[in-house]
């Protein structure tokens, strides 16, 4: 059994190094794979570690669901708990060479709350664009950090657009999903630890959540560099999970129709993949049937199950779409694209984190145009 | 700059080693001290990852403090967001090796969350007890983690009993604090951690915040044991913060007398240190003056201030009594027990994580005495 953070141990000479050491204890970060990110030479300078996540055994989950080889890849172990943290780092990152000094995105919720810590952490502004069905934990959470949030009434597309309008217009970082190739960048270094955790070995399935699409695709890019450098000659199956009342990539899978009247995201406790026009569908389409995946869809009760089972049996706590890709696999194997030997990994991604209290009401202002944004910013 | 997580990368020659290694990655975990661990040889079996939290240097916390090095040990990195995740794996990994099926421990939250979580991790029954304050939401937590909760109305010192009680009846493992010395074992990696993640130094001041006090004292013990091995000449000062509605070791060190009366723990958001009668208190008082350090207490206000420039200024969220340390070391710069240019190390421990949910009724019971945690323990 290899994992790492425990086949260390496992592994590990005792004897008393540490004491002798001259170096500083490594720690297993994804700048580890900074040669195949678009980060040039020189120091990091984000001041926070992020990746390294833990692979999970899961011992007691294995045998409940008997799958003697189900492994957990714990994002939850990021800062603010998902693999959207990431993201945010490679592209701060870069805002940092250049002495940029703001960030934005829009976000249904995490990848909104990792950009107003990062920013936090690394000095920076963060103007973050939410439709207003935003849940109010997250806003708080976003406040907390000292970012400047808008709401946007016209919904989460158009707080797509206003975001990268803002970020045009005022010289910002954009971090939007799909629009900042970064993100898929940063977010393939799950791929690559995935492969070196599992001993330099692909797993034959990788389960993950699906809204936007930038987790899965960036999964199947990851594996794809693995590949054009002779380090695998196959890749995993992936299978991506929708929430079943807005699954418009499962339905687009399975080659049915889909409109807006199929969609309701505000439907499902699911609310980081509730997305109605996932940014890149296309590309995680071409992914999961490239590979031989699947998309499947899941009730918010197997949501619900599926965040007691992770906690009760793997002792990991996830919001319901970070625990969307074990209900993902339980659907899986009832339709039989999943055997039970084989070596299966699940993406957990977010977790329930609050700010103590509500949003700061001075940081939050409801806006309609860049104008509205720009007089907000200068308002401090 | 030296700090876990980070050094790494700043010094780390660039090249594709990893591509090449045959070695997963190595996580840098607080195994790495287990030869100064009361754990034999032999793999570890606990089956998450836990410390090796990152040394932060926050530099904007810094530029805005006016004190060039301070540092956050950043112990919301672990499983559950505490350092309360190293004594439960530590007791936990002992458990297993026994064959021990049930941990049990009172709590006023944290703990007893680390428990709930680490026991569903190792597949062990967790059996908690609480007064009936506790907060219901990290109620909800441990019946996530299908633990069994037991409130008891004469309070946490009668928990406390209960608890301790129960596992000398039923053969269970006893994580209490302050009854189980192991606890402090796991703890005192902290200090070693940030030992070797300053380069091989001690900083002048850590700053922690203190309720029942095995925190603070466990620091001491790690710096102690570094000196008996000829590793450091001198240790830091240690300052511990209490909640100034319940500050009953602020009071002793004073030496004010303190009585019932006094203390509210109810009377403050810090409920993670309130602790009327702390259970290593004296060891606390020895462990300040023998290094010349202090105990202060802090307002609420300057507690959720605290949160605020945590999360505002590093990007690091923690809930009031985990933000403590930074609201010490405001009162202990303002009396002069800090100098600016000292090298002081907050320790940041507790973040609000919640369930999504309530707490599962079924999990929950009211109790008095050992024949009613029996029966509910049997009823599944």
């Amino acid at each position: 059994m290899t994992a790492g953070g425990i086949a260390d141990e496992v592994v590990a000479p005792t004897g008393r190094g540490w004491m002798r050491s001259a170096d500083p204890p490594a720690s297993f970060t994804m700048w580890r794979y900074r040669e195949l990110l678009p980060v040039p030479d020189g120091p990091i300078r984000y001041p926070l570690p992020i990746g390294g996540t833990p692979l999970l055994p899961a011992p007691a989950l294995r045998r409940a669901w008997g799958l003697p080889q189900l492994w957990i890849k714990d994002e939850t172990r990021n800062p603010t708990a998902s693999n959207k943290d990431r993201a945010t780092a490679l592209v701060i990152e870069g805002g940092l060479r250049r002495g940029v000094d703001t960030i934005t995105t829009a976000s249904t919720g995490n990848a909104a709350v990792a950009t107003a810590f990062g920013a936090a952490a690394a000095g920076m502004r963060a103007a973050i664009f939410v439709s207003t069905d935003c849940r109010p934990e997250k806003l708080a959470l976003m406040t907390q950090a000292g970012a400047r949030v808008f709401r946007v009434r016209a919904g989460y597309a158009a707080a797509v657009d206003l975001s990268r309008a803002a970020a045009a217009a005022f010289g910002w970082l954009d971090r939007n999903t799909g629009a900042n190739p970064v993100t898929l960048e940063a977010k393939k270094t799950v791929a690559f630890e995935v492969w070196e955790q599992l001993g330099r070995r692909v797993p034959d399935v990788l389960v993950a959540p699906v809204g936007d699409g930038p987790t899965l695709v960036a999964l199947d890019k990851g594996f794809a560099e693995l590949e054009s450098h002779g380090l695998v000659t196959r890749r995993p199956r992936l299978i991506g999970v929708q929430a079943q009342p807005c699954q418009p990539l499962v339905r687009a899978w399975r080659g049915e129709p889909v409109g807006p009247a199929d969609l309701d995201p505000a439907a499902t406790v699911a609310d980081g993949i509730a997305v109605m026009r996932p940014a890149i569908g296309d590309a995680v389409l071409d992914a999961v049937r490239r590979g031989g995946g699947a998309m499947v869809a899941v009730t918010d009760e197997a949501l619900r199950g599926a965040v007691a089972t992770l906690a009760a049996t793997a002792g990991v706590g996830a919001e319901p779409a970070g625990a969307a890709a074990l209900a993902g696999l339980a659907a899986a194997v009832e339709l039989r694209r999943v055997g039970r030997e084989e070596t299966v990994v699940l993406l957990v991604t977010g977790r329930e984190v609050t700010a103590g209290g509500p949003a700061d009401p001075a940081r939050v202002a409801v806006v309609e145009t860049l104008d509205e944004v720009e007089r907000a910013m200068a308002g401090g």
